[in-house]
């Protein structure tokens, strides 16, 4: 029984050794038993020359899988060295369709052409240019094109016989789906229905017609929604007059939740690229930076702002000392509504209040919760600093009230931008991203020392 | 074919109507062809009131289905004012072992004894006191005990007749696995291969024997990573000799990767429970409150730094402007390095390099990004200050020299506290927590005012 995996460093030095030494005997022991997965993990250690010298050795099938398990960038450095006959007839003949579709998608417009015409299989290659028309982030680009469907008009046997044939096509047999003559989806008949039925029952009799399908056109994240949701591991594809055109399976949407979830990670950490730790000094730069920039602008902008109360910082200096508390509550109080705004909106689970309720409602938690760290900075003044120097509660009252404010309004403007970018069709994450985050430091000190200007003419 | 459905408010408040007047008829009606999940969602936005007398008119089954689907809270509250008995007989009863058992552990160890009393099923009630023995993130606390097995010995007729016994207990038939005379593992069997092969051919000769399986204890994160990487929809769990005694589908384990990313976005934007806009305004101050309080104290410490060097403040003011991009800079830096690290912890991509080759490469980084900063922000000084203005080049330098090295200080720390972290088994996502942040921006803020207060001294 084939255990899972892990990729150490003995194994990877011994690889090295034998590559080094041409020992292909020891290379392919030392493959046996590894899944395509765990091979296409490999290469990340390995240099493209020492991964060229593997993949040389992998069998036809095999060499396929890795080549669909691979890292986009890995993917593109190998095509780029084969010829397109290779890639034709060693590894897009021998793909899923939605595999194969994938990595022609990455190939360049010349280059996907002449591969195109290599392909021995008409209809794979039908089925590659068909999956290649739709977006990729759409249901028509995440299906595959093999699935099994059966007659309604067919009779159990001869649909077991009709599914032995099709099987060999599919690898996994999750749904049989029945559809009409003119290959309309009309519902699902699952395996255990048949095995518990008479082998002359008509599949018309037996079919469940609750079958949850999308259209070719409908989104990635929606696809992923009803699936979670409902629980599905295959969801048909129809087009717009209802016929069965693919199946997405569930391998495909997890991929598919999990690099959405990272990109929200990555949006609120400010990182503008999908990096690894392994990546290279210059790709870890370029994702970074972007934000640094804006935080860099943000700072310049800051500095103006503190600037332009240069005489009230002249006349009262402690009023400096709570400059990074409250660009840091505003900060901090905007990522927080927006993430919660950000995350409900990508889970369908923001509720039918309306606009109006919901920044009313932030309001609420805004105010007790600014009315709680109010206080609090309030009573621990009384602590640092002495409550006989002059100007003492001017500074008090100054730093507690601003905080209030720039906690309601950093709230108030952290739930509205999301919900904003939303209806104009942006990406809601960008709310958390670095530009936001910054306004609303920025938007702090400038009502913080306006306040402070005020309170400290008063009192 | 129904079609996946959404709640609006027309829908709601027909319902509600409806409810209100007692009218069973159209309560039905509206609830024909909905999916447990989409009942479930109805919750949300009824009262339990309402919500109660909806859920008395639910069919046995489907009533189980939308009990299992509810969030825990809407569960818990539901389970308290149902008696024991009807718990057991009209929902557990009905319900697969793993989402038995998740119910079941939702309820106090008094109910829960009572329930287990009165389930009818035997079996049913051993299944879910094996599970409830678990960890809740464990293997075993995420299989469920319905499965189907062959017994490597029999022929293909034999083990359809056995399979179309079982598999009126099983929900989805993904796999069959095959054991042998001691419910040993052994393998499993294709649907596909049997279909293609002999009625009198013995399993044992197309069982495929290299199948992944976890045990009992593997940590529910390691299954999660298994079945993606490996794109499977089912995984066997065996226990410390290798006898089968579950399976887990891709289902359970989408929830599961989807729960962690929600999680690890929580963190990275300071909220410490799992809320959605719809919560009520005190669930969701509470969720906030702990971040700001952490910050409020952060902020504290930094007026205390501040404060420290504040006779250098009263000297020259201006100073004090760049106080809020240090600051913001040193906690950007952080989140961003310390992400990285999580990120790849989490999908078990952190490479074979050295913890010492990482910081090398992490210090490369930063320093490229922060000469890039530094120079940035030298040059515009020349544009915001008066280069004639006394101590502005000390200024100006202070601040570039200062950025390069909180850029630095703060990548190093982000990226090595998540590593010891995961060393010491504490979850590496709170190094993008409040703590760590609000100690770099802290740091910051000393380095800058301390390398102020040298170079004013010698320019």
């Amino acid at each position: 029984m084939a255990a899972q995996f892990e990729i150490n460093k003995e194994f990877i030095d011994g690889m090295r050794t034998a590559i080094l030494a041409d020992d292909e005997l020891t290379v392919k022991k030392l493959l046996e038993d590894l899944h395509a997965a765990d091979i296409a993990e490999l290469y990340n250690e390995l240099s493209l020359e020492e991964a060229k010298f593997l993949f040389l050795l992998l069998e036809g099938e095999l060499a396929a899988d890795v080549l669909a398990e691979l890292d986009e960038d890995d993917r593109e450095k190998f095509l780029k060295v084969l010829p397109s006959e290779v890639i034709a007839r060693q590894f897009i003949d021998k793909m899923d369709s939605d595999d194969a579709a994938d990595v022609m998608a990455d190939l360049s417009d010349e280059k996907l052409e002449e591969v195109l015409l290599h392909i021995d299989d008409v209809d794979q290659a039908g089925d590659i240019v068909d999956l290649l028309s739709y977006d990729e982030n759409s249901a028509g680009g995440l299906m595959a094109k093999e699935l099994i469907a059966v007659n309604e008009n067919w009779n159990i046997l001869k649909c077991l016989r009709e599914m032995s044939k099709q099987a060999a096509n599919v690898d996994e047999v999750y749904y049989v789906y029945v559809v009409d003559d003119d290959n309309k989806l009309k519902g699902t008949v699952s395996l255990k229905r048949m095995l518990l039925s008479q082998n002359t029952a008509k599949i018309k009799d037996i079919v469940n017609t609750d079958v949850m399908s999308v259209r070719t056109d409908t989104p990635g994240e929606e696809v992923a929604i009803i699936m979670d949701k409902y629980d599905l591991v295959a969801l048909p594809v129809t087009d717009g007059i209802d016929r069965l055109v693919g199946r997405i399976t569930i391998d495909d949407v997890v991929d598919f939740i999990r690099e959405e979830a990272e990109k929200d990670y990555q949006m609120a950490s400010g990182i503008t690229e999908d990096v690894q730790p392994s990546d290279k000094v210059m790709v870890l730069t370029r994702a970074r930076l972007p934000w640094l920039l804006i935080g860099l602008a943000g700072g310049i902008l800051g500095a103006l702002v503190i600037g332009h109360y240069e005489p009230d910082l002249v006349n009262y200096p402690k009023l400096a000392f709570f400059i990074p508390l409250i660009a840091a509550m505003g900060g901090n109080v905007g990522i927080q509504s927006s993430a919660i705004v950000v995350q409900a909106i990508a889970s369908k689970s923001m509720g039918l209040e309306s606009t109006g309720k919901k920044l009313l409602k932030e309001f609420a938690v805004a105010f007790i919760n600014g009315l709680i760290l109010a206080v609090l900075i309030f009573a621990s003044n009384y602590f640092i600093s002495d409550p006989r120097e002059s100007k003492f509660f001017a500074l008090t009252l100054t730093v507690s009230c601003s905080l209030l404010i720039v906690i309601i309004f950093a709230a108030l403007f952290g739930t509205i931008i999301p919900l904003i970018l939303n209806k104009l069709k942006i990406d809601p994450a960008l709310a958390t991203g670095p530009f936001i985050t910054t306004m609303n430091d920025i938007m702090g000190l400038f009502l913080y020392l306006m306040i402070g200007k005020i309170l400290f003419g008063i009192f």
